[in-house]
C-alpha cells in the first residue's frame, strides 16, 4: 500500500456560484440583451451605464427570475426580457441611492456619480428605469408590468423613508424592517415572483415565490448591513464603515443601543446626530456592537429570515433546482462581501 | 335715445383657459386622482409631491390627453387614469430637472429641491414616476404603456443631451431641435397620441395626433426659451435668466452667436463656457440678442412649428374640440408666462 499523492481541493463555489453556473447559458442570453438594450444615440447613457453594469456586481435579481422559472416546465419561455429589466430597475436605483448617499465606491471602483457627476447619474437612472420598462412591454405582461411598477414604487418608498430616519437613534427595529423590506426586498420578491407568473402556475405557488424572495432579499440586506461594520473592504467592494459615516440606522446600531451605556449613548450622539467624527470612531463602533454582542443579534435576525425564505420553498416538490435556491439563502448570511 | 352705459369687457380668456374651461368637469376627476394617487404611507412624499403639484402649472399634458379623446366618440371611456400618469411623468421630471440645473425657483415659489433637498427630490421623483407606470397598467393598455415608456426613455435621453452641450458655443440649431424634440416635445407627442390610441382610431388619425403634440410641444419650449431671456418674473413663475446662467444653449443664443461680432463672442465665451458672470450680463446678453433679431428669428421658428401643428389636425374634420385645439396652438407663442 502507497500513500496517495494528496490532490488540492477544487475551489469551494458558492452556492451563487453554483447558481450561476446552473444558468449560464441563460445568464448569457440576458448580459447580451442588458448590452444591447442600454444603447442610446447619446454616448453618455451607454459609458455610465456600461460603467456600473459592466464592473460586474452579483446580478443575483435576474438570476432570481430566471432560477424562478426553470422551476416549472421546460416548455416556458425563458423571460430575458424581464431578467434584464429587473437589473435595469436594480440598477436605476443603484445610481440614485449614490447620489442620495453622496457614496465615492461602489463594486470596488470609484461610484458612477464621482466619476461622471450627480446629474448624469440622475438622469441615467431616469433612462434606465424607463427602458426597463419598455422591456417589459415588449414582454406583454401586464401582470408583471402591475408586479414590477408595484415594486418600484415601494422601492422609492423605502428610500424615502431611509432617508427620514437618518441619524434618528430613537428608530425602531419595526422601522428599520419597513426599510430594509421596501429598499431590498421588494425587488427580491417582485424578481422570483414572475417565474411562476409567467409558467402559469396558481396563485399558492406564486405567492410562495414572492414569500421566498422577499425573505430572501431581508436576509441579504440584513447581512449586507453587518457586513459594512466588519468585512474586509476589497472583498466587499465598497468603503467599510459607509452607513456609520452617513448616520444610517441599521440593525447593529440599532440593537447597541438597546444595550448602550452611558459613554455608549454619549458616542452614538456625538456621531450619529451631530456629525461629529474622529478618526478611531468606526473602530470604536465595532468594539461596541461586538461588546454588545449586536453581531450576534444582527446574524441571528438575518437567520430568521433564512428560515422564512426555506419555509415558503415547501410547498415545491424537490428537484435540483429547488435545491439550489435553498442553499442560495444560507448563502446570503455566509457571504463576506 | 340715451348713451348706454358703457359696460366693463369680460376678461380675454386664452386659448388655454378656454381648453380647461370646456374640460373643467374631466379636469376636476383627474385632479382628483393626482391627488389621491400620490399619497403614501410616508407622509414626505405627498408633502413634497403635493408642494409642487397644488402650486398650480398648466395642467396642460393631461389637458392635452382629455382633448385628444374628446374629438372621437363620445362613448369613448375618459382617460382619466392616463391622464394622472402623463402629469406625474412630468411632475418627476420637472423634480429631477429642478436637482440637475440646481434651479431655486418653479411656478413662482422656492423649487422642491430648495425647500426639502436634492436627496427627497430625487427620491419622489422615483416614486411618482412608478406611480405613473402603476396607474397605467391599472388602466391596462400595453399600446399606452408602449407610448409612454417609449417617451420616458426620450425625455431622459434629452436632458442628457442638453447636459452634455451646456456651455458648448459650438452648439448647432439641429442640436437644440434634438434636446427639446426630446426633453419637451415627446411628451406632449405621447399625451395627445393616447386620445385616438384609446378611442381606437386608425393609425393615420393616432399619427395626426402624436404630430400635433410634438409639434405644439415643439412651439410652446421655444416660447419658453425666448421667455426666458424676456419675460417679466413674476408672470412667468420661475426666474428670468436661469437658461443663461446655466449656459444653456437655447435658441436666442444660438442665432445670436450666428451674428456675433468680436466682441460678441467674447462675451458669450466669458460667461457661457468660462462662467464668468457680471451684474449687467443678462442685460447685455438681452441686448445683444435684440441687435441680432435673434428673439425674432427665435419667434419664426416657434410659428414655423404651430403651423406644422396646425396642419397635423387637417385630416380631422371641423368640430368646437378641433377649434379648440388650434387655438391652442396659436397660444403656444402668444404667451407671456
Amino acid at each position: 500500500m502507497t500513500h496517495s499523492v494528496i490532490q488540492p481541493l477544487p475551489p469551494i463555489k458558492t452556492a451563487l456560484e453554483d447558481l450561476a453556473d446552473a444558468l449560464k447559458s441563460d445568464m448569457a442570453q440576458v448580459n447580451a440583451l442588458i448590452m444591447a438594450r442600454m444603447t442610446s444615440d447619446i454616448p453618455l447613457i451607454p459609458q455610465l451605464a456600461g460603467y456600473l453594469i459592466a464592473s460586474g456586481g452579483k446580478r443575483i435579481r435576474p438570476l432570481m427570475t430566471l432560477a424562478s422559472t426553470r422551476l416549472f416546465d421546460a416548455a416556458t419561455p425563458r423571460p430575458y426580457l424581464l431578467a434584464a429589466a429587473v437589473e435595469f430597475i436594480h440598477t436605476a436605483t443603484l445610481l440614485h441611492d449614490d447620489v442620495v448617499d453622496e457614496s465615492d465606491l461602489r463594486r470596488g471602483k470609484p461610484s458612477a456619480n464621482i466619476v461622471f457627476g450627480n446629474q448624469s447619474s440622475v438622469l441615467v437612472g431616469d433612462f434606465l428605469f424607463s427602458r426597463a420598462f419598455e422591456l417589459m412591454v415588449e414582454d406583454g405582461s401586464l401582470e408583471v408590468l402591475r408586479i414590477l411598477s408595484r415594486a418600484s414604487a415601494v422601492i422609492a418608498e423605502g428610500e424615502v423613508l431611509q432617508l427620514s430616519i437618518q441619524n434618528k437613534l430613537e428608530t425602531t427595529l419595526d422601522q428599520y424592517i419597513d426599510v430594509i423590506g421596501a429598499k431590498t426586498a421588494a425587488l427580491f420578491a417582485a424578481a422570483t415572483e414572475i417565474g411562476p407568473v409567467i409558467a402559469g402556475q396558481p396563485p399558492e405557488i406564486c405567492k410562495a415565490l414572492k414569500d421566498y424572495g422577499y425573505n430572501l432579499g431581508m436576509a441579504f440586506q440584513i447581512a449586507d448591513d453587518i457586513l459594512d461594520y466588519q468585512a474586509d473592504e476589497h472583498q466587499l467592494g465598497k468603503a467599510v464603515g459607509d452607513d456609520f459615516k452617513e448616520g444610517k440606522m441599521t440593525a447593529p446600531v440599532i440593537f447597541a443601543l438597546q444595550e448602550a451605556s452611558q459613554d455608549d449613548q454619549n458616542f452614538w450622539k456625538r456621531t450619529f446626530v451631530e456629525g461629529d467624527f474622529n478618526e478611531n470612531d468606526l473602530v470604536h463602533a465595532q468594539t461596541i456592537i461586538t461588546r454588545t454582542k449586536s453581531d450576534k443579534k444582527t446574524r441571528d435576525m438575518a437567520h430568521f429570515y433564512v428560515q422564512k425564505a426555506l419555509s415558503a420553498l415547501a410547498p415545491l416538490p424537490p428537484s435540483a433546482e429547488k435545491s439550489r435556491l435553498e442553499a442560495l439563502a444560507d448563502f446570503a448570511t455566509s457571504r463576506n462581501s
